[in-house]
C-alpha cells in the first residue's frame, strides 16, 4: 500500500503558507470598502478638526476670565452672541465675554475654553454667573488635536469596521486601496458524487463539499467558484485542475487525496510542471489525508474527501490562509472568536496528532462549560450540533474534565 | 431649557425594541443562504447516510466471524472482491468472507462491520488473517445514524455557518427560508453636514454618520440605503422621514434629538400619526441624547448627531435590533464576541448612566490586557485606536486596575 510521502505538523503548514504572496492591492470606493483590508497605510489629508472646536453644551469664554470663580463668588460674563451650527461663529470673545455654542460648534475668536452649561446661570438678558473656573483648552477639541494631517489612521493590513469608515469619511478619503478578494476554485472529487440536485442513485453522495468549503471562502473574505465535481480519473482531474489554476488565486479539492487505488491528486499535481507539494499527510485528527501543495507559484489545497474532515482541515488552515491572501497576518491556527470553558467530559488523544475536539457551549450555573460532542467519525450532525472547538495539542495525553479549554467558535 | 422627556435604562430600551416584529420570510438558494437566519426549522428529507457505510479503510465482515481473533490466533477470511465507491456493492458476505471496502463505501449485503486495514494482514492471493475482533457495528455509520428522515437538524432563527450548508448540501435541500435582510435608511441632519465628497466650507464638517451607521448596518446582516442629508428644518426632515418609512423597515436618523433649539426631531417624531415614544435620553455614556420610537409600527432611531456617540449607540442598541429583526434572538446588549481581559487602568464612573468605556486589547507576559482608550469626548481616533469596549454598569462607581472585565470586540 502507497504511503503518505510527506506528513507534516500544523506549525510546518503554517511555514508553507506564509511562503505565498499576497493578492495585489485595487481601489474601491469608501462604501464598498467596509470588511476589506486595507492595502497600505492610509494617511489623514488634514487636520481633524481643522479649528477649535467645543465638547459640550455651554459657553465659549476666555478661561483666565473664570479664575477663582465658585458658587459663592461666580465670574459674571457678558453674553455677545451664540455660536450657530454650520458656519464659523461672526461673534469674537473679548474680555469678560462669553458666547453660548452647541457641542461641536466652532470656538468664536479669542476664546480658549468652553463653560458647561450646568456650571453657568443666566445674570439678566445678556449675561451669566459662572460657578467653576475653565482651564484652557478645557471642553474644547483643538486644531488637530483628533487627527493630524499627516498622521496614519489606519494601518496596512486592517479590516476596515465601521469606525474605520466612519473616519475615513470624515477626512474625505471616498476610495481605499484595499487587497483583491481572495478568488477561489472548489472542485470535489470522487466517482459517488452527484450534484446536491440529483437524487443519487444507490451507492452515490451528493456534492457536500463544493457547497461547505465554497461557504467557508466566502465567510472568509474571498470569492468562490465551485466546478462541477470531477470523477477519479487522472485525465479529467488534470483537466480540471489546469483549468481552475488558470482563473483562481487558489484551488481547494477534495477527495483523491488519501493513499487508497483511486487516489490520484498526489500524482496529477506532481505531474503538473513547476508543481511542489509541500505536505503530503498532516498529523492532525481529523484530517491527515491533505495534500498542500503549488503549482506554478499558485496553492492548492487537496483536502480528504470526507466533508467533516474537509470542513475541519479547511477551517483550520484554508479559512486563515484565505484571510492571509486577501491583507491580513497569517494566523497560526483557525480562525474565529474564542471563549473560556470548562469541560464537561474527559477527552483521550492518539498523541502524535494535532487533534480538533468539537464541543457545544453551553451555561451551567454561572459558568462558560464546554461539552464536547461525541459521534462516531464523519458524522456531519456532530458540526451542525457544536458551537466550536478545541485543539488538543500535538503531544497532549488527553484533557481531564474540569480543565478549562479555549474554544474557537464557529 | 427644554428636557429630555423619558429617559429610560438601557433594559428598557431593549424591552421596547423587543416589542417589534420579525421581518418576513423568503426562500433563497442554498449557495446564496451563508450568513442569512434560518426562518423556520428545517427537517431533514431523508435518512443519512440511507444504508450503512463505512467509516474506515478496511475490510467489511460479519462481526461474528472475528470473535476471539488475536495476533496469536488470528481469524482467516476469504476476501471476495472490494467495495467501489459510487455504487452499490455486488458482492455480498457470507460466512468467513470479508470485502475490501474504502472509507465511506456502502457495506455489502451479510457485512455488519468494518475491521480497520491496520488489524489486518494478507494471507495468500485471496484471503486476510484479522488480529483483532470487531463488534456488529464497529466502524460503520448505520442507517440514519447521522440524520433521521424528519429529524429537525436546524432550528428556526440560526444564522447559518458554512457546515449548515455543507449539511443542507448532503440531505439535498436546494433552497432555504430564511428571514428577509431589514432595509435600513440612514439619514444624518444638521445644518453643518456637508457630503463626504466636498471640501467643507469654514464651520461645517462631512457627513460622517451616514457612512459609519450604513457599515454598521451592512455589517449587522442588513441593508443599507444612504439619504442626504438634511438641515435643521423640521418641514424638510418630516418629508425625509416620511420617505425613509415609506421604504424602510427602520429608519436610522442622527442629529437633531437632543434638547438644543435646533433639535426638531423629537416634534418631528411626535407630529407624524401613530407615532410613539420609547424613549427620549437613554441613561448611557455616551449617547444620552438618543430617541427610540415608532411611527406607524415602523421603528426610528434618533442616534445622536455627535459621530462618537452614534456609532456607540448604535453598536450597542441598533446592531442587534437589526439583527433581531432579521431573525436571530434580541441580544440584550452589544453584539459582538466578547473576550476577558485585565484593566491597565482605573476607571471612574458617573453613576446613574450605563458607560462604555473604550479600550484596547494587549497581550501582556502573557495575559490579556484592556488599556482604556482616554481621549477628549468625541474623538473619532479614539474609536478607531481602541479594539473594543466594556460596559460600566449603571450603578457601578468604577472598577480599578487589575480587575478583569468582559470586552466586546468590534
Amino acid at each position: 500500500m502507497p504511503e503518505f510521502f510527506k506528513v507534516v505538523t500544523p506549525e510546518q503548514v503554517f511555514d508553507a503558507l506564509a511562503g505565498f504572496s499576497r493578492l495585489a492591492v485595487e481601489t474601491v470606493p469608501l462604501d464598498d470598502a467596509l470588511g476589506r483590508v486595507s492595502g497600505a497605510d492610509i494617511a489623514s489629508p488634514e487636520d481633524l478638526p481643522p479649528l477649535p472646536r467645543s465638547t459640550m453644551d455651554g459657553f465659549a469664554v476666555r478661561a483666565a476670565d473664570t479664575f477663582g470663580a465658585s458658587d459663592s463668588i461666580p465670574a459674571f460674563l457678558d453674553v455677545g452672541g451664540a455660536v450657530a451650527m454650520g458656519r464659523l461663529p461672526g461673534v469674537a470673545i473679548g474680555r469678560n465675554q462669553a458666547a453660548a455654542i452647541p457641542t461641536g460648534g466652532f470656538l468664536p475668536k479669542g476664546a480658549d475654553a468652553v463653560v458647561m452649561v450646568e456650571y453657568t446661570c443666566p445674570a439678566g438678558e445678556e449675561a451669566i454667573e459662572v460657578t467653576r473656573p475653565v482651564t484652557a483648552g478645557e471642553n474644547v477639541l483643538g486644531t488637530a488635536e483628533d487627527v493630524a494631517a499627516g498622521e496614519a489612521v489606519i494601518p496596512s493590513g486592517k479590516r476596515l469596521l465601521s469606525q474605520d469608515i466612519g473616519l475615513l469619511a470624515g477626512l474625505g478619503i471616498t476610495e481605499v486601496a484595499v487587497y483583491r478578494r481572495p478568488r477561489a476554485v472548489v472542485i470535489s472529487t470522487g466517482d459517488e458524487i452527484v450534484p446536491i440536485t440529483a437524487d443519487p442513485p444507490p451507492g452515490r453522495i451528493r456534492d457536500i463539499n463544493a457547497h461547505s468549503i465554497a461557504a467557508l471562502v466566502k465567510s472568509s473574505g474571498g470569492v468562490a467558484t465551485m466546478f462541477d465535481s470531477v470523477p477519479d480519473d487522472p485525465a479529467q482531474l488534470t483537466a480540471a485542475l489546469e483549468k481552475a489554476l488558470a482563473s483562481a488565486d487558489v484551488v481547494a479539492l477534495s477527495g483523491g487525496s488519501s493513499v487508497g487505488e483511486r487516489d490520484h491528486m498526489v500524482s496529477v499535481v506532481t505531474s503538473l510542471s513547476g508543481s511542489v507539494v509541500h505536505a503530503h499527510g498532516i498529523a492532525i485528527s481529523p484530517g491527515k489525508p491533505t495534500l498542500i501543495a503549488s503549482v506554478g507559484g499558485k496553492p492548492v489545497f487537496g483536502l480528504p474527501g470526507h466533508p467533516v474532515s474537509a470542513l475541519v482541515v479547511a477551517q483550520v488552515f484554508l479559512a486563515p490562509f484565505i484571510r492571509y491572501l486577501g491583507g491580513e497576518a497569517l494566523k497560526r491556527g483557525p480562525a474565529g472568536a474564542r471563549v473560556r470553558a470548562v469541560l464537561t467530559a474527559s477527552v483521550h488523544s492518539a498523541q502524535g496528532r494535532e487533534e480538533y475536539v468539537r464541543v457545544k457551549i453551553e451555561a451551567r450555573q454561572g459558568q462558560t462549560s464546554a461539552r464536547p460532542v461525541f459521534g462516531k467519525s464523519g458524522m456531519l450532525s456532530t458540526l451542525v450540533k457544536a458551537d466550536g472547538f478545541f485543539v488538543l495539542p500535538i503531544h497532549a495525553e488527553g484533557i481531564p474534565a474540569g480543565e478549562t479549554v479555549d474554544v474557537i467558535l464557529f
